[in-house]
């Protein structure tokens, strides 16, 4: 793969994010999750787990696909 | 939630792998996992991760897209 995966959804996350102009903090509010955590899986650090992303989707009104990259 | 996305993951997966007529063992091998790893999943147990996910639709050749079920 050309890309690592947690970065292609780092990426996108931050792209859908930065569309709804909703900061880190305010998305990680609306998840329950913490701030630092929504930021290191933005920048690709994370393995995030089904069940996260769900959260995430929830919280920014996406379907769960939508969030996941472009392969 | 009607249903744990676990759950609805699990089932998705069975799904797809069923129609190819694949074993979980035969798709434990290939994405270098254990088949009771895959089990398990199937069974709604695992909260799967992202690089999972991309391991196990890279081996059924489908889109990560694809094994996300519809919410």
């Amino acid at each position: 793969m050309a890309e690592d995966i947690r970065k292609l959804f780092g990426k996108n996350l931050r792209k859908i994010r930065g569309a709804q102009k909703i900061s880190q903090e305010e998305l990680a509010f609306r998840c329950g999750l913490h701030r630092t955590y929504v930021s290191s899986v933005e920048r690709g650090e994370r393995n995030i787990s089904l069940e996260n992303i769900q959260k995430l989707a929830e919280a920014l009104e996406v379907s769960m696909k939508d969030l996941i990259p472009e392969e």
